[in-house]
């Protein structure tokens, strides 16, 4: 049977889809490291430190501060296992597919949910939130997503935060695309409970959700009446094993801790006014290089995201072929629309290590040779010119 | 703030604990690897590898047969969130921590359990599951641990197969520490759904839960009157991402992904047949030096599992003091008891990679040496000259 798998050898890619982004050197290198037991000493150290490093980076004082033994998705499911009860009135907004899929996430929670809708690609106004809070018995949640991923944009926080505790419930933010990439300030912002993933802005492979709850977040999921449905997600018991106690719960992914602790050691080496400007610098310089060329960002002017760039698919351009074509000859991955916005628009990623100069010159040349040979004139020239020129400044 | 946290050097271990196991280096190498996406068709290509790898060594025809993406607890509660609706009635068997743990997952589906209990370190007879089905309505599941890690009792299960059956019930088999390290015969034994961990004898780091669900347990989740309450671990959702739609629901753990092909790849260059007799080969040996000074499995004589050996804690043997002084001068990590068993047992895992003669060797020498210094008197030659016997036959 040993000849019937070959040796595994992919070709590198330039990841500049939705995610995952490509992976730092010293980050391959940490997971190179010799496994220890979930329970070691040495890897009780590196808990607490994983813990402090995500509060750096999430910007909050809040002691429930750990990363979920699963990927981005599993983030979202934990905060909303946790924190809603069967009938419980919750408000989620979906401008996207991420609240879309939390919609869901907090029906199968038994939450009684009404949606505040935004057209895709544009962000949540908070006179929506504040008209359907209104209409609302007790709301006890709402959700929305800070960055999504779907559409590219961008959501202001501190308006709609200040509504939803002026309403007494509990804010949940997603922001898996936007931690690392731009400023996600989780105390300033009095947000009650977030999730995010490793492998958008942070770098780092797939398979951990950072999550963090802040106090009132804490008393709702300790003190709730009814024994939350999910085992693996249950926050009383995970508290056992990621706070003092070290009750063995389940066996932490040792290896994509040791990956995350350097990402994160990587981003507050970086520093993240420093992270957050590279993020908008490339952003602007794929934008201006995009515009040169007749493409428009597809999300809500001012409110576009630096790590995720929803591009419009320009007329008579084949979606796919693009794609492909960009795939097989650059090796470079950008990721097709989602729902809505399917064969409408091309998500470019620039997260985290992804987010270079280089990256956004090799992409407009490449977006531009395709084009033309799939007999869409552009001026690849222009483009190129564009985004130098915003690099100069 | 560079300065505040140092590189990661975490010192190596030889992990004979109840896992996870130590890592071949070809494991480690292809973590190593560059990351692709999740929707990449090289990344397409791996799953069905991983696929078919898994069916190889679980002994499966089973389509519906991949890897959670999560730790092995994912794997049991994938497995009771997908089968179990509410007020289905479900016998769950106890005889160790999984079992119980397997309670209080399937109670929080909705399940209305039974239990049948065995004295831990004893396996289930199958009398006892017959006389209990025969007392319950509809017995919708079944749930048994395989390999108890708690207790290093090793269930049999072709006779308890046949009587679920007959009840008209799925069965449902937790191999977590037995894949891999002894025989599991998904199809001989007609178990309908498995889970196992990744970082047991497939000596993968934790982070993956490999399950497989049987044409029954399939229709029991396709067909369920109500939704699943886990949006993360339904079945329905993740058969169209890991299916051939290759629709996106979660971004899968590329990384780990890989470790697990590499892992399994290895498990089949060695041959199932051949790495089954390695495990109890040393599995032999370490209970003849335990037995040569004294020391016995504390698991049913007849049914000890070779990949975890539970080993009786000598009168006057300080429990803490040993594992910690093991660990502090060998660098080797061995178990406590956990729940009944703390503080009565040592749990000594020769699981995968940490599988091999010399590690019988170091710790029986180790043991012997850190129990004469703790004033235990032991025949630390005579362990040896015993294993050594084995090692010779």
């Amino acid at each position: 049977m040993s000849t019937k798998y070959a040796a595994l050898n992919p070709t590198p890619r330039v990841l500049m889809g939705p995610g995952p982004s490509n992976v730092p050197p010293a980050v391959y290198r940490a997971m190179g490291l010799p496994l220890v037991g979930h329970l070691d000493p040495q890897f009780i150290a590196l808990m607490e430190e994983v813990k402090q490093m995500l509060r750096d980076v999430m910007l909050t004082k809040n002691a429930m501060t750990f990363p979920v033994s699963g990927t981005g998705s599993a983030g979202m499911e934990f905060c909303c296992v946790n924190l809603i009860e069967p009938g419980d009135e919750a408000l989620i907004c979906i401008n996207g597919v991420f609240g879309t899929r939390m919609t869901d996430v907090a029906q199968r929670c038994g939450a009684l949910v009404t949606n505040v809708k935004a057209p895709w690609g544009r962000i949540i106004e908070p006179d929506d939130v504040a008209a359907t809070l209104k209409t609302m018995k007790a709301p006890k949640l709402v959700g929305i997503v800070h960055a999504e991923t779907s559409t590219g944009a961008w959501q202001p926080m501190e308006e709609i935060s200040r509504i939803v505790h002026e309403h007494g419930a509990l804010l949940l933010m997603d922001c898996v695309t936007s931690l690392g990439g731009c400023p996600v300030r989780v105390d300033d912002w009095q947000v009650d409970a977030a999730y995010s993933g490793t492998q958008k802005c942070l770098s780092c492979p797939p398979g951990l959700a950072p999550v963090t709850l802040g106090p009132r977040a804490l008393e709702k999921a300790t003190k709730r009446k009814t024994k939350v449905a999910s085992w693996y997600f249950d926050v009383n018991l995970l508290a056992s094993y990621w706070g003092q106690d070290r009750v063995y719960h389940h066996t932490a992914p040792v290896t994509m801790n040791y990956a995350l602790r350097e990402a994160l050691r990587l981003v507050l080496e970086e520093g993240l006014e420093n992270r957050w400007a590279r993020h908008e610098r490339n952003h602007r310089a794929l934008k201006a290089g995009l515009e040169a060329i007749g493409i428009t960002i597809a999300s809500q002017e001012g409110h576009q995201l630096w790590p995720l760039n929803s591009a419009t698919i320009p007329a008579g351009a084949d979606d796919a072929a693009v794609r492909k074509a960009l795939l097989q000859r650059y090796s470079l991955e950008i990721g097709g629309g989602l729902g809505e916005l399917k064969g409408k628009t091309w998500r470019i990623g620039l997260m985290g290590e992804s987010s270079r100069e280089e990256n956004v010159m090799l992409f407009l040349s490449g977006l531009g040779a395709v084009l033309n040979e799939l007999g869409c004139k552009t001026g690849t020239a222009a483009a190129l010119a564009a985004a130098r020129e915003v690099y100069s400044r």
